[in-house]
C-alpha cells in the first residue's frame, strides 16, 4: 500500500460487537486515521460512534459502486453475505478490504493472516485479506511458536466458546436468561437455539453430513491454510458456554520431535501476543474473565501428553472480540501500512 | 451378601449433595430398606431427612466401633479422610461399604465398579466396593460399549464440570456470585479459588509435579482399573464451568479396528444407561440441563475423527450427582443384594 501520513478507513458493521471493537482498537493503537467512514445496516442509520473525541455518523450500507470512494482500508465485519456483495465495489475504488467474515477465507488467492504467524502472506493480497475464525486464531497463537521448533503433526482441540462469538445480542441473551432463570421465570430463546444460562451446547453453526459443524470445519481448514500445511491432521469439537466474552480451548498436539513441557514454557514465554499463565502451585491458569478485554492469548496447563510420545497438552483463553477478531484485523492493517 | 427381604442401610454424609441424592434414589428405586441410619458431621446433628414419608434423624458420625452395628450396607460420601477413619469399624461389624470417596479406589484389593461395565468385580469385594470418580463414570459409560466391539487404544478427554462436583455449597456459590455479578456487586469466593460466575477455570484439585491435577489423574487411573487394561493410553483436561449440575465431556477415542459413526450410533442406542441425543439436522445434542436429574448419560456428536484412521469423537453429558455418584452407588447396592 502506498505510504501516507494518514489513511482513510471504513468500518463495515460498525455497530456490531466486532465492529465496535475495531473502532476502539484503531483509537487505542493510534492507527493513523484521516477520515473514518462507518457503515451499518438500515437499523444503524442515524446512530453514531464516538472516535477520537467526536461523534462519527453511521451510514447505511447500500451496496452502491462509489460508497467507498477515497477509502484506503476497509475493516469489515458484517455477515458473510454482506461482504460478498460490497467487497467488489470497495476493491474497484482502490480500497484494501480486511474482511472478518468467512466469505473469502478459503479462496486460494485470498491471504488468511495472523500477523504473528504468517505476516509474509499479507503482501500477496489482491484487494482482500481475510481475518481468520476467532477460535482458529486463538488456537494457532499457542501452537505456531511450538510448531516452528518441531512441526505439529496432529491437533485435537475442544472449545469453550463465549456468547460474544454470536454478537452483542447473544451477550445480552446470556444476561437476560440468567436473570430470568434466577428469578424463576421462563427462559426466552431468540439468538441461540438452546438455553445458554447455566448450560452449554454444541456450537450453533450448521452441522454437515460428516457430523462436524461449520465452526469446527473452519478451525480445521483455516488452520491448515494459515500454517501452509494441509498434512497437519486436525479435529475439533466446538462448544458454547455461558461466558460473556473470551473463548477458551483445551489443545492436544503431537509433534514430529519431542518438546518438553519446560521447553514449551520457555518458547511460549517469549512468543509475541502470548501471556504465559501457568502457575501450578497456586492452581492459577488461563481464565476467560482474565483474557476479556486484553490483547494477549493466555496459555497455561502446559503438560506432556501422558497418552502420546511427542505430545503436549495446553489450555488457552483469548478475547474473541479482540485477538480473535478486531485486534487481529487492525494488526493486519498496521502491517499493511508498515506502521 | 446373605439374601434378606430387607436390608439395614446407612448413609454417611447424609446432608451432602451426593448423600441427599443417595437417599432420594433409594426411595425412587424402591431399594428394600429395613432401617435407614443417617450419619453426618457435627454440623448436621439435630437435622433430619425425609424418607418414605417419615423424618429420619441425622446422627453425628463419631468414629466409634459400634455405630454401624446391625447395618448391612453403608453408602458413603463424606470426605476421603472421613472414609479412611470410619470404614474399618463398619466392616468389622459386618457391613459392606460402598464408598464414593477416593480413599480406597486404587487399592488393589478393592473393586472399583460401574455396574454396566464391570459388574463381575462386585463379588470380589472384601467389605469395601469403591464408587468411581464422577467424570470417569460418565466418560466410561460412553466408551465401554464401543470398547467391547473394538478395544480402545487411546482416549483424549476434555471436561466441562459443573459446580455440583464441589458439593451443595459450590452450587450456592455459583448462584450467589451470578446475582452479585449482575447487580454490579463485588464477587465473594469461598468454595472455589476463582470466580465461577460467567467464568471457567482449570479444575480446583491439587496439581501434581507433572502438571496434571488430581481429577485428571483419577480419570486416567480409575478408567484403566475399571476397564482392566493398563495399556490404554489416556489423557484428560478437567475444567470447571458455570453450570449447576451434570458434567459434559468431549471425548476422542482411537480404536484397534475402525468403528464407523453409524455403527457407533447403533451400539450406543442399545447400551444400558445411555441415551443417544444425536440429532444433526436440528443441532440438538447432549446438554447438561437435559442430563440434570436424569439417570442416563446422554451421548451425541458422534463423528469419525478427521485426524485419525480408527478414531471417533463424542460429546457426553451426565448428571454428576446421579450416575456420576449416588445412582452408581445404589446400583452397586442393588447388584450386591441381587435385586
Amino acid at each position: 500500500m502506498k505510504k501516507k501520513d494518514k489513511y482513510n478507513v471504513a468500518v463495515v458493521g460498525a455497530k456490531g460487537a466486532v465492529g465496535s471493537e475495531m473502532i476502539k482498537i484503531l483509537e487505542e493503537r493510534k492507527f493513523p486515521v484521516a477520515e473514518l467512514r462507518l457503515f451499518g445496516s438500515a437499523r444503524s442509520k442515524g446512530t453514531s460512534v464516538r472516535f477520537q473525541g467526536r461523534d462519527v455518523a453511521v451510514r447505511e450500507l447500500k451496496f452502491e459502486p462509489d460508497e467507498f470512494q477515497g477509502i484506503d482500508i476497509v475493516l469489515s465485519s458484517p455477515g458473510a453475505s454482506v461482504s460478498t456483495k460490497f467487497v467488489p465495489h470497495a476493491i474497484k475504488t482502490g480500497a484494501v478490504v480486511i474482511d472478518n467474515t468467512s466469505a473469502f477465507r478459503m479462496h486460494p488467492k485470498v491471504p488468511l493472516v495472523v500477523p504473528e504467524i504468517n505476516p509474509e502472506d499479507i503482501k500477496k493480497h489482491k484487494g482482500i485479506i481475510a481475518n481468520p475464525n476467532c477460535s482458529a486464531i486463538i488456537m494457532l497463537m499457542a501452537i505456531a511458536p511450538l510448531h516452528k521448533k518441531s512441526p505439529a503433526k496432529r491437533i485435537l482441540c475442544s472449545t469453550y466458546q463465549s456468547a460474544s462469538g454470536a454478537g452483542a445480542k447473544a451477550m445480552k441473551e446470556l444476561e437476560v436468561q440468567t436473570r430470568d432463570f434466577l428469578d424463576g421465570k421462563s427462559i426466552k430463546k431468540e439468538v441461540f437455539p438452546h438455553q445458554i444460562a447455566f448450560n452449554l451446547f454444541s456450537h450453533n453453526s450448521a452441522v454437515e453430513e460428516n457430523g462436524y459443524n461449520g465452526e469446527e470445519l473452519k478451525m480445521i481448514q483455516e488452520s491448515q491454510k494459515i500454517l501452509h500445511d494441509d498434512s497437519i491432521r486436525i479435529v475439533t469439537t466446538c462448544v458454547r458456554v455461558p461466558v460473556f466474552r473470551a473463548h477458551s480451548e483445551t489443545i492436544y498436539i503431537e509433534f514430529e520431535r519431542k518438546i518438553t513441557a519446560e521447553k514449551a514454557r520457555s518458547i511460549l514465554a517469549k512468543a509475541p501476543g502470548i501471556k504465559l499463565v501457568d502457575d501450578q502451585k497456586n492452581n492459577y491458569f488461563p481464565m476467560p474473565i482474565e483474557a476479556s478485554g486484553g490483547n494477549d492469548v493466555l496459555v497455561g496447563r502446559i503438560r506432556e501428553d501422558l497418552s502420546c510420545k511427542n505430545g503436549l497438552a495446553l489450555f488457552v483463553a483469548g478475547d474473541q472480540l479482540r485477538k480473535g477478531a478486531a485486534l487481529n484485523a487492525v494488526q493486519i492493517a498496521e502491517a499493511l501500512v508498515g506502521s
